[in-house]
């Protein structure tokens, strides 16, 4: 599956929940990360990020069977981590 | 087409995006907006935002033929404008 991953997380807690995401995703821009994920490494990372998060946060996880059914266009300053722009 | 926007903006220019985004998609979560925009639409509202960020912002835009090729989990805090929570 492709994961768009985007959050909105406390101060306290966001250095976590970064380290976490780079461990599965690969960062975009701010509070954005993506990648390929199988289901089983979803649940994986879901399940990391329930312990970590107070209910005042929010992480919004789109998934995709393929890439193929999204197209993506940027504005302004390019992505910094290009790891995945082979299909932008 | 549906469109998810996530954007990266300096704060000097931040609710000039934000007022611009409220007049074409519906806000979910900090820094991320989504809804039904045509072709037509989307190019305007792009338009737009050239008009105002500077090099530094970013603004992606995900577009899909249809919200049936994804599926989006949330963790945390609910979305608080749940217009579009229906296919959730």
């Amino acid at each position: 599956m492709y994961v768009i991953a985007v959050y909105d997380i406390n101060e306290k807690r966001v250095n976590k929940i970064l380290k976490l995401m780079r461990q599965y995703l690969h960062w975009q821009q701010r509070s954005v990360f993506e990648g390929e994920l199988s289901e089983a490494k979803i649940g994986e990372l879901m399940s990391k990020c329930n312990r970590i998060i107070k209910d005042e946060d929010t992480i919004k996880f789109y998934m995709f069977e393929s890439v193929k059914y999204f197209r993506c266009e940027i504005l302004g300053s390019e992505v910094r981590d290009d790891g995945l722009r082979n299909f932008i």
